[in-house]
């Protein structure tokens, strides 16, 4: 009996991560990378070398596949009709839709009474004007499509300051813009969901973004009013459904006072999920794993009151592996996960996990470790 | 910067496993195996075919090594020798040599006047018909070298039992005697040890063996007295620091009464550790792989009160894989390991680890999912 086999388009870091699960469970992950020094490249047997469009690299990754995932959401539409020829796709185009076109997920979101920042569709420069007159205060600037970590995303306080951010663009690409909130805390809920509607979510954690990227996770969100959290759990569950996902989700948050906005919505393994690989029964990656083969889910109960993790954002040193022996001898409770990427500035390189009784323990803690890689020890 | 070379000898499930732990740690593994459809071959990318007296196949696992260790016994000393112009050696020659040669082991322990089951060194019939008139006991006799998961290991009560099992051996295989122990539980320390002599170890665990393999282990050994387990690290941490042991480790014991008796003695990973894949702040696989590069070692406190382990001996199954599904569906806590090995009676095909607050709850659910993928459900 051959392993059942997950193609999964996409060759960095969760697609790694993703295949250390595979393992364990005996099956057979195959992936489409850029190129043999991929993060997921380096460390399996089977990639296929190749673009998004490029149909015979498609062909080769979907051949005798059992399902095809991504790792990433930056996919023509055109690559899921061909791929959709071989195998089911998992997070389905009509509901990855959502994650890639953030215009699209406002107006669904809406549609399905949950809440959002105030937003419209930018068609020119007037719409700005109105929309900054409206809410009173500054604005976010976003493309629908392909941003990700603060890219593609501007804050603007004036129509000239948008002008200036789009002056960049492709005039195809489609701009929304949305009130920037002042919120109190960032929150994001992960789950994984089966075709048939099986559905688990992680507890809620709190998420610290510096310049747009995820600097750091706790999970659980410490002291969060257990009605917040039920709500934040409430609104993933329902997006989750009534979107039809499979395979994981991840819903970030706004927090103001007891208001919760939606912000950003991923379908894949996602960066605030990191925690799991130490931190709950289950990893997401392995939950992924399993949702988008139609296996049944797994515990999402944490393994300690509280797991951090803080992400290594390039580094000082030539290498992080260069403190990992620091890092490691600094704290004989610190999770080291590199992926095998060469150092840029803000480069995602790798994270550090620590479970604590404490929050504030395993957050210092993580940071401590995730400092030492980026060399600021 | 290059991620150190950690070269394997061997090429099944516990190279396998440390795979996984390598790739989050940013660790590159390289496998000396049978063939492609070893269990490692399967998952990485870097493997050699060969056996291990090849001194080709050798030089290429350990060209550019930067250190090399094995996850079996079964090497000849002269493959040592050639390798060791390469890279260090972890665990050394000359300490592995006591979990190779059960003589020179149980000499060894009496010089460190550790306890062993009363023992002889086998050069005739004669020497074991007066050995079991001493003992006035049933006796084991085994072959010093080259036995595992009881083969090479026989109970004998008379002489003539002892000729017909030794009828079958080449008259080179040296062999011993020792006294069937009626114990009332079998206990393991598992641990591992740096160059230098740091040493961590799990807690005492308790297992179940089924004709002489491991069928389950308890992590810590349930209701074990404070002085028992304390005396058993005591055992196990003296036996690394005298064997200068490096990497992992694993001491079993007989537990007869309030007195421990050691059994066996493994420089490896090994089944009885296989739990804290899921059970421990870090697994025995992340340990090994930490203590033979000289990385300071993780904290090895448990994750839960009791983790189970309970291994798939073989499957009325095609493939125990077949069951997947069902054990995941029937116990969202169930931890499935597979090796991705074809089936054979009685052959180590994966494993299913499960935490609890209760060591019969876990040890249940543990036995429960191996029996489902061992077509017993």
């Amino acid at each position: 009996m051959p392993a059942p086999i997950v193609a999964v388009i996409g060759g960095g870091q969760l697609a790694r991560m993703m295949a250390t699960e595979a393992i364990e469970l005996g099956i057979h992950l195959r992936a489409l990378v850029n190129g043999p020094d991929d993060p997921v490249a380096q460390v399996t047997p089977d990639f296929v070398v190749g673009k998004v469009d490029d149909l015979d690299a498609l062909a080769r990754l979907a051949q005798g596949a059992d399902v095809i995932t991504c790792e990433h959401e930056l996919i023509p539409p055109e690559s899921f009709d061909f791929l959709e020829r071989y195998a089911p796709l998992r997070p389905h185009p009509s509901a990855l839709l959502y994650a890639q076109q953030k215009i699209e997920m406002r107006a669904k979101m809406d549609a399905l009474s949950l809440p959002s920042p105030r937003w419209r569709e930018v068609h020119s420069p007037t719409d700005v004007a109105d929309f900054l007159a409206e809410v009173s205060t500054p604005a976010v600037v976003k493309v629908s499509h392909g941003g990700y970590d603060g890219r593609g995303v501007e804050l603007v306080k004036t129509v000239a300051e948008y002008q200036a951010w789009a002056a960049d663009l492709s005039p195809s690409r489609r701009v929304l813009v949305e009130e920037a909130i002042q919120f109190d805390r960032e929150l994001a809920v992960m789950g994984s969901r089966r075709p048939g509607g099986e559905c688990r979510l992680w507890p809620v954690v709190e998420s610290l973004q510096v310049a747009g990227q995820c600097a750091e996770v706790v999970a659980p969100a410490p002291n969060l009013p257990a009605p917040v959290a039920a709500r934040a759990a409430e609104i993933a569950q329902t997006i989750a459904a009534k979107l039809e996902i499979t395979g994981n989700f991840a819903v970030e948050m706004f927090l103001r006072g007891e208001d919760l906005l939606i912000n950003e919505l991923a379908m894949r393994p996602h960066n605030s999920g990191h925690w799991t690989q130490d931190g709950s029964v289950t990893s997401q990656f392995e939950q992924h794993l399993r949702a988008v083969l139609d296996l049944p889910l797994g515990d999402t109960a944490p393994v300690a009151p509280y797991t951090a993790m803080a992400n290594v954002l390039g580094s000082n040193l030539p290498d992080p592996a260069d403190a990992r022996a620091q890092v490691l001898g600094a704290d004989p409770g610190a999770k080291v996960h590199l992926y095998g990427k060469s150092n840029r500035p803000a480069r995602k390189l790798g994270h550090v996990n620590v479970c604590s009784a404490d929050a504030e323990d395993a957050r210092t803690r993580a940071r401590a470790g995730a400092n030492a890689l980026m060399g600021k020890a």
